[in-house]
């Protein structure tokens, strides 16, 4: 955050260093992003690094809902104004400063916090700010998505309930791309998962789509209500990101001690969750945030295992990509809208700020 | 529950042994309480036990309203029917069968279970299906609430956060006997409490009352609602038995990693907490069912540290009881209307079934 706006006036008024074009998409105010956001050529100092600095190049930098957010200025992360959008991506190291033993050049990088500013070419961070990539996966795409929508759903399936193969978990927002991968990695750990999703004039294209990456059963908010008045589902874990009557009926098929986590509230309404579920049932509702998991330092460890084993799946395939779209910072404008359209009867693509070409960093 | 069954049969057909007439209040199908209850006479066999079987005799039995939607057949716990209703009381032992160690004559019980049917003059129960309340208390009016309502405000603010000094909790329907247990139990342990009520014409009084009993501060749910949009009141635990936007407002009360315990659903609307509550202050939303928690062995030992507590501070004055009316048996009908109706204009009063005199057995 600091370093956003250090670097905002600081190489406008320094010339004393050799220093190269970059791009950045910035907000100097809170508002729409479609308005708020405009992309901003500046001259970036290249040869020179505090100590604990790495400069790095941006290899790609998707728009998630919580970037949308940050720039409407309704997200409790506010970096300090004006700011560089973007939370996540995946970087390559530059160059360190004299004190950085943690990286190298070349290493890839993917933030280590929220809000430092990823929709941009180039960018100085302390080193305290990223967080290296180990193994040898160089697919940049998926890395540029590792520490949100993948980490999201591995987290959500290992740290609330205890699931077994057989197990069940539904879900509603089955569609989104964090839904996409507790889809694949309940198919990997053999947890069965039922999937909830709003009506559209495609739902059956979107249905097989789903059944292809692994879901066993998917349902439109209609018919899963009614299928859930005559019929106990017991699932031990519910994830909803919609909130509302959505959120209700996730908790109506939960098991007797089982655990809905919200982790979004797409339809702007409260999570509802019935009485005789909460008091007779023994369920819980909680929620979950990847930010304040990824903040917490006991987490460290644990973080790299994660993503280890999120990255072997990944080549081995048995974890896909979301659909997604790239776009070239240039096209931001269009990158903002396709993200921020809530029209249900198209299947929405994750947008992903990269220069276009290939997907693999050292191809 | 088998018990009632056997005795609605046995004792009409059988002759044999010294019998004497008791009273029972009996639902032979489930509806509206008012019109399925009836007052039956019946002869129990006064002289004859079984091996494992206590004789006793009802000094009080409240009205819950747990024990009115059992009658109505949507409580969880269904007793065989025909069935007499009310799940708590206090009663004195008569007689023992041979093998009862655990009972003496003129010991006074408590039901250990849900569903035996306490409102009744006597009954006859396997030694199981009572327990034993301890230390030299004789007040059974009080006993005779013992097992819901102190109970379950005493679990709720021990079982679910730790509360110190200090702190704040904040509940709906603070006007309950529930709620009224909850005040008392914080001003006890030094904890703040935010005491949320429906809006009537009677406010002002029944603000007062509550403050009489150490609410430390009183709001309707309009005036907490506008308070709380303004005002983040941190509170610890948040115990709501009202649902729908109620509960919701307590929610927004609720501290980084606050809790809320439902424990009713008056509104009979679901839950509603905010999205932004779960997810970004990290709170949680359960339940809590006293009957669960004493259908748990592993609790059995907690139960008698709980009462000899809770003994304690009503014999030192520091727990008082909520208002209540005393009721004959042959009363039933006025004591249910006055237990269903739910105009909020008046102060209701809790309905105990009792022979009226004084509240003490041994007087």
């Amino acid at each position: 955050m600091l370093f956003c706006k250090t670097k905002l006036t600081n190489f406008i008024n320094s010339t004393r260093f050799f220093t190269q074009p970059i791009q950045q998409l910035i907000y100097r105010e809170h508002g729409n992003p479609a308005e708020v956001l405009t992309l901003s050529n500046k001259e970036l100092e290249f040869d020179k690094l505090e100590k604990q600095q790495v400069l790095v190049k941006w290899l790609a930098a998707p728009i998630n809902p919580a970037d949308i957010n940050q720039v409407q200025g309704v997200y409790p992360i506010k970096p300090n104004l004006p700011a560089v959008g973007g939370n996540e991506g995946c970087a390559q190291v530059i160059k360190v400063g004299s004190d950085v033993a943690e990286f190298k050049e070349n290493d890839l990088i993917v933030p280590a916090i929220s809000g430092i500013g990823t929709w941009c070419s180039h960018g100085i961070y302390d080193s305290k700010e990223l967080f290296l990539v180990e193994g040898d996966v160089k697919d940049f795409i998926f890395l540029s998505m590792l520490q949100t929508n993948p980490s999201t759903a591995y987290r959500m399936l290992k740290d609330f309930v205890n699931l077994s193969y057989g197990d069940i978990v539904v879900q509603n927002g089955a569609n989104s791309s964090v839904g996409h991968f507790v889809i694949q990695i309940c198919r990997i750990l053999g947890v069965k998962t039922v999937n909830v999703v709003r009506d559209r004039p495609q739902i059956e294209i979107l249905k097989n789509q789903l059944k292809k990456s692994g879901a066993d059963e998917v349902y439109t908010e209609e018919e899963f209500s009614t299928l859930i008045r005559s019929k106990k589902l017991k699932a031990k874990l519910a994830l909803n990101c919609v909130g509302g009557k959505s959120g209700m009926i996730l908790s109506r098929a939960l098991e007797l001690g089982g655990t809905m986590v919200t982790y979004g509230g797409m339809s702007q309404n409260p999570v509802n969750v019935t009485t005789s579920s909460l008091i007779f049932s023994n369920t819980k509702s909680v929620g979950f945030w990847m930010s304040r998991w990824y903040g917490m330092r006991q987490n460290i460890e644990e973080r790299k295992n994660m993503y280890k084993e999120l990255i072997g799946w990944y080549k081995n395939g048995e974890l896909t990509l979301p659909k997604y779209q790239r776009k070239n910072l240039e096209e931001y404008k269009d990158a903002i809208n396709q993200s921020t359209q809530s029209d249900p009867s198209s299947i929405k693509s994750k947008q992903i700020f990269t220069k276009k070409g290939n997907h693999h960093y050292f191809d």
